[in-house]
């Protein structure tokens, strides 16, 4: 393990506090600089030097973690999407109530963490698609996990909405198969679009473009021209 | 003139008719090849000798016309996303109507346009937002050039709504100023994500699609979890 520290860690070596930390710690310490870096920046014109600068550690051993600026945009990107997917997950999955009221706090989760990381949302939503293969792929792979993840939840919904004596409509279902993937690429498409908006208009806040959502998913513009809006129960 | 076209148009010289095309029919056809070659190998793997047979010219009168590849990619941009507001503002401004009908009209438009020119939509979609700038730039207007149209068509059906007897809601109207804006970039950002699936999967037709979306957006999820879907009147 010496060697690992002896490899450098820049300007605080002999700080003594510096040096001990544990690897993951330096490893996240990392990558939060990284994700600041490429979101301002973007992959081509972030710099290592930066990313070391900004973790307060030597460029040689963000080589040494990361292996390279490939690697670490790699981690980047996974890292962000699987923290994006967890505070969704964490705030609907096991929860009970309604399913307008599970998404409510899913939207509500989901607009929060973009607000609060706008940096890490950046990278999501622009950096990592935008600067071609591997990490388009990357990006678009996390996507479809987290639509996948909204399908399975709009599935639930209407399975619980057939259940409880839901009418069944067209093809005697309410929402199915194919349909339940359409509608979970139209609310992925647009709660992205959304976020970014919000994020880039002075004075949105997360519940406002939580509520707006709410409203054009779950209530419809039709009901929300008749000012019906969703309110919780 | 006779030395534009002695600058050569390639095989076809001396074949008479080709040579007799006016220049803005040739650069439709450069255009054209263009979309085709940019959709399927991206900005940087294009090249100007594959957009050249295509288009059946020589490389020197593609960049005679189009002055060069960073042009030519900027040209087709605008040309493409002109062309889709155009089919979507022509199935909606000027029709009477309900708001819905004239939602839907829109929504058939678009994904019709998408479906029958899926290397037109995976330029606007993918290659000219993942190529960096000035490219990146150029997508965004278009995009909010087409979201200002959206909103525009929303603040409108809700002016009716209001006008039209429509209850008052929080704050006193129906829908206003920034909810406009956020509603607007919510339905492109649906519409958007919904024409790249169907048109990645397989069997769904631009109906479909534009069905699914109008269930979404006008009805909402929590009247389709009720089977009550939009139909026209």
């Amino acid at each position: 393990m010496g060697g690992v520290w002896g490899f450098g860690v820049g300007g605080v070596v002999g700080g003594g506090k510096a040096r001990r930390l544990p690897r993951v710690v330096r490893e996240r310490q990392m990558l939060d600089a990284a994700v600041r870096s490429f979101a301002r920046h973007g992959y081509q014109a972030a710099s290592m030097d930066e990313i070391a600068e900004l973790a307060g550690v030597s460029k040689p051993l963000v080589y040494l973690y990361l292996n390279s600026k490939e690697e670490l945009f790699t981690a980047v990107i996974r890292r962000e999407a699987q923290a994006l997917l967890g505070v969704v997950a964490e705030a609907v999955v096991g929860r009970g109530g309604p399913p307008d009221e599970r998404l409510w706090a899913g939207l509500l989760a989901f607009f929060s963490y973009a607000a609060e990381h706008p940096d890490a949302w950046t990278v999501l939503s622009v950096r990592a698609r935008t600067q071609g293969e591997p990490f388009a792929g990357e990006a678009a792979r996390m996507r479809d996990e987290i639509t996948a993840f909204v399908a399975g939840l709009i599935g639930e919904a209407a399975r619980e909405a057939r259940g409880g004596g839901g009418v069944a409509g067209r093809g005697g279902a309410a929402v199915g198969g194919r349909e339940v993937e359409a509608l979970a690429q139209a609310l992925v498409g647009s709660a992205e679009s959304l976020a970014s908006w919000a994020n880039a208009t002075p004075g949105v806040t997360a519940k406002e473009a939580a509520a707006t959502l709410m409203d054009f998913a779950w209530s419809g513009l039709g009901n929300l021209m008749k000012s019906e809006r969703w309110s919780p129960r």
